[in-house]
């Protein structure tokens, strides 16, 4: 194989949020794979919040990228040779192939097979990648809405929360939103079947919550944290549920800014508080794959992809998510010299 | 019925910490029973930190006590008198029976049957009343502990905390105590079976906690919140628990103090949090009993009791829990004058 394998690699680390200059091309030879493995062609580039995380020092869920390394990156590539049994030329996979063209990966780097025939393989990096199986799987195991509830969704307009709002509403709960500008909040009421939604920049008063959520909020889908958070929580209904999906509101935990204390209200009103993480929930993806798509098919589950062109973008893109901009899932389709899909 | 009843009743809210200053003396003649009601004569009167919730406005469990009503709390009486089917002369009942002598009763304000086989009825109030059967079940339905997992206690050696620690002890766990004096150290490690303890006046920095806890903390069970929990949380293990069963570092909620926010650690590692109210569990009494009387009487289970004499004595008994001065279950017994038990 001697193609240049286009790189992203990480400069240097982002300060508050990344941007594009944290990141450079670094390009090499294409690899080769070893028996057991595959070389991957990647056709779509994941652009996720947590990737803010992954090149911060601090806690986080995983080792950080090093410095000078290919950016860590979901991505949906085709099998373009193979030294294992388990995958063939030609199909489409889900998995851990970073922010370059070429990927030689075992089968510990492959999350999901993407199938053409439940839609756009792009679609595998979105409703049927982590978004869309996070949504269903930590709001259907950790919130546990029941029908007539009120489920309260932070990021109501994301590539998560625009699935949590349709999934609750499907399960007969009322559906509120919060959200980063008035576009969205009109998105939110006319495409994800939010019963209300509210620009949170427009101000998060008791008053303003009180207007949202009438009946208070029994289930709290938290994607932001911050001050959004503070804004929410004393609004929860006895025995509410917070699943903690993310954190975007807040640019640095190092050290952990100050909020209001919550012990008091967690046990007066007996809540419980819950972190997700979409990684430990590897071996559900099939079946919430199919029951998501069976929806997306019959036309009852939208779902919002905004896709850049050009592996060169991807390092804007990612600064361009921590303010806002995206309407839908954010992701970069790699035109490669031969097809683009 | 012609006898006095001695009333201690709330005089004006405490501004912090409850003082003997806010309750005084109010008698009145002794009330007879009506139709379906039981007068009970009290023998214990329990002395509970929750009790500040009670007298304090703001968010809480329950209606504050008026200023003028007989202080709300549980306790320990004899039926004196009976119009129920329910309750017979001379059986000892826990219940809302307040700060007073005598008190007439309906069946929602009986919480359980106090069986004199299974020892002294003051064991009613603490290791069979809401102390014990707290301990019980906020430890095994939200803590949840598995044998080698650590536990962590705050208020080791209280009348929850320390039921907490041995029920761990005996479930194989890794036991640890935060307690306030050196002298409950020594008791949480000579008699409460705590692996490890510490007095939090001596510093809780990382180093100290890494100490008291080498493997990290896999369930913290919290009586405490405030600058305990500060130290706490980050020592937590993926996927730990921590039951908000107490608050009681903290004076005053109204506002919230600030804390260093929580939401990336509770994403991160995985984090349960949950608040545990025991009065959503009284139907799981008599069974939870029986097991802590089991326990007790073959010797494997201790508890202290801390009893002072004399009914005025209540509110200063009140006001010494927050001043951490009594070592066990806190409660006045009731000099009548005819007997006591």
């Amino acid at each position: 194989m001697s193609a240049v394998n286009r790189r992203i690699v990480l400069d240097h680390r982002p300060a508050g949020t990344p941007e594009a200059g944290n990141f450079r091309r670094d390009d090499q030879p294409a690899p080769e794979p070893g028996e057991g493995q595959i070389l991957l062609r990647n056709h779509y580039l994941s652009i996720d919040p947590a990737q803010r995380g992954w090149i911060s020092p601090g806690v986080n869920f995983a080792e950080p990228v090093a410095v000078g390394d290919v950016m860590r990156s979901l991505a949906v590539g085709a099998v373009a040779a193979t030294r294992s049994a388990k995958y063939s030329v030609g199909e489409y996979l889900y998995g851990w192939f970073g922010w370059q063209d070429y990927c030689v990966a075992g089968e510990p780097q492959v999350i999901a097979r993407v199938q053409p025939a439940q839609g756009p393989v792009s679609l595998g990096l979105g409703l049927y990648g982590i978004s869309g199986v996070t949504a269903y799987l930590g709001l259907t195991e950790i919130g546990r809405p029941r029908a007539g509830e009120t489920v309260l969704v932070s990021t109501a307009a994301g590539a998560v929360g625009s699935v949590v709002g349709q999934l609750a509403r499907r399960l007969g709960c009322r559906v509120a939103g919060l959200t980063g500008s008035d576009d969205k909040v009109r998105q939110c009421l006319a495409e994800y079947g939010y019963h209300a939604a509210l620009n949170y920049r427009s101000g998060l008063d008791a008053a303003a919550m009180n207007a949202l959520c009438p009946q208070g909020i029994d289930v709290f889908f938290d994607n932001a944290s911050g001050e959004i958070a503070d804004a929410v929580w004393p609004h929860m209904n006895l025995r509410g549920r917070v699943v903690q999906c993310g954190t975007a509101a807040v640019a640095c935990w190092d050290p952990a800014p100050l909020a209001p204390r919550r012990e008091r209200i967690m046990l007066t009103r007996r809540l419980r508080h819950e972190g997700f993480m979409i990684f430990d929930h590897l071996e559900r993806f099939p079946a919430v794959i199919a029951q998501l798509a069976r929806w997306h098919q019959e036309g009852t589950l939208v779902f919002h992809e905004d896709i850049e062109t050009g592996l060169d973008r991807a390092p804007a893109a990612l600064a361009a998510i921590f303010r806002g901009e995206n309407r839908g899932k954010k992701m970069v389709r790699i035109t490669h010299g031969t097809r683009a899909l």
